[in-house]
């Protein structure tokens, strides 16, 4: 008898998307987010993400970050295809022995992200776990892109130059509960970098850059040397902490970042590898899998 | 110091839907989904749902079973609305320790759902809880109804008739897990009968009467002997048990049911009572409470 904790969560998805009907969709399940052509000038983001106690936030975060965090992530994804959020479906399940506080700090730090990043709430959904479960919350999120426009992770080319904002590693320190989506970040790489593929890192660069060639039909090598470090960060911390939400992208070769540090003086973007023929280049270990 | 378990669940909706900006829907949190008017010839519904371990379902509950309401309680809440499922969304947040069978199962029960009253999958999560942690399922979903069609809550006026389709009370003894969602039935009452207010019934008549009524700013008058009640079910039960999906209705007065009777022979649709001016009429104690 397989158990979740036998199997990636990769794998898992593979076999249970083949379960169900699926449409036709102009990208399916496995990017950032499933995009949807209904015929309009923009194509509509569909995501949903969750977050569980004592997996994603500790018991005793405070509320309102976790908030923040809960509609960043979603933001976060639609930044990585090039889009903006539009309406956000809210499920919070908690046990009745919560605060009402808590959950009304949890509202008030989405409302924050909503109002700083993009979208409105369209709904939720409250419901009751037995005592001494889990909190478990999930937000769904529909956004949009403009047509021609969006980035997936399936269009990199062998010979593109691979990128990454910001800095990578320590999230845990505090950063994953405070982070910024790089929604004009991403909307401006759209525009001046034309990238063939992007992503946001969420599981840790040894894991996502992976994903992102794999889609790609390509392998990877990575100068480890170049790779932005947080201060005080390991290679290994940069590699395999997860939740960095800063964007990795692949690129025709010889871009140049001139025009991005004028307009985003404050945060990074470095070059950091290339994307090779598919069975060549490097393999990484590491990174975060949710059932191993 | 307040808890959830201390307020209820429409008066915590109120305080949290306060604190987030909600923007310009056709109508906001509060209804069966959330109404977006994004230009086109169909409106948007959008709505999320869950399902938890030993609240919705129980441990040794089929799995194939649980997959099937988790996508007939969200279509059920579009057809209220006159509409119908386009894309689901699922997210699963289960132990370690489950079997991968399990999920699988759930899986092929949401596909079975999907094929026979519509909507395709375009996304999912699988996030892991901590052992001996309730598993939480969340769908969301869009969904769309023509303009000019959708049937709100709020739209029932004095002196418009009481209907029900199906019996009320007893789902807990199987109906909860294998219902029939009311699509079909809506989309006829919505062209025949022109419904003033609609909605599906999931707390139980006595909560959901009263959530019509209050939207729709009237008192209601219930007239109990004619309440269809499933075999062996007291009135108690009927107007307390939850989770029928049966449709719930106002229409304007003297509707005939002949042509509901011809297309929909196996289905009783019911008149059991009259909605009345604000502040007179019936007072139900009753119904499902999330925290209660």
């Amino acid at each position: 008898m397989k158990h979740l904790s036998d199997i990636g969560e990769d794998e898992l998805i593979r076999r249970l998307v083949a379960l169900v009907p699926t449409g036709k969709s102009a990208e399916g399940p496995g990017d950032d987010c499933a995009v949807m052509d209904k015929g309009g000038e923009r194509l509509e983001l569909l995501k949903t993400d969750a977050l569980v106690e004592g997996v994603h936030f500790l018991k005793d975060a405070e509320a309102r970050a976790v908030g923040w965090k809960a509609v960043a992530r979603v933001i976060s994804d639609f930044a990585a295809m090039g889009g903006v959020a539009e309406h956000f479906l809210v499920t919070v399940a908690l046990p009745g022995s919560m605060e009402v506080c808590w959950i009304e700090n949890f509202y008030r730090g989405m409302g924050d992200c909503m109002k700083a990043h993009g979208g409105v709430l369209a709904g939720g959904e409250t419901c009751r776990v037995p005592e001494g479960s889990a909190a478990v919350i999930s937000v769904a999120a529909t956004g949009s892109v403009e047509r021609g426009k969006a980035v997936l992770r399936s269009g990199g080319k062998v010979g593109d130059e691979i990128w990454v904002t910001g800095k990578l590693g320590g999230s845990l320190a505090g950063k994953h509960l405070s982070f910024t989506p790089r929604v004009e970040e991403a909307k401006w790489l759209v525009e001046h970098f034309k990238p063939t593929a992007m992503m946001d890192l969420s599981d840790g660069l040894a894991k996502d850059l992976g994903r992102m060639a794999l889609a790609s039909g390509c392998g990877f090598k990575l100068e480890t040397e170049l790779l932005p470090l947080t201060d005080g960060c390991s290679v290994a911390a940069a590699l395999g902490d997860g939740e960095d939400f800063e964007l990795l992208l692949a690129a025709p070769v010889g871009m140049d970042v001139a025009g991005w540090l004028e307009r985003f003086p404050h945060l990074e973007l470095t070059r950091i590898g290339v994307l090779v023929e598919q069975g060549e280049g490097d393999d990484l270990a590491g990174g975060w899998d949710h059932f191993a």
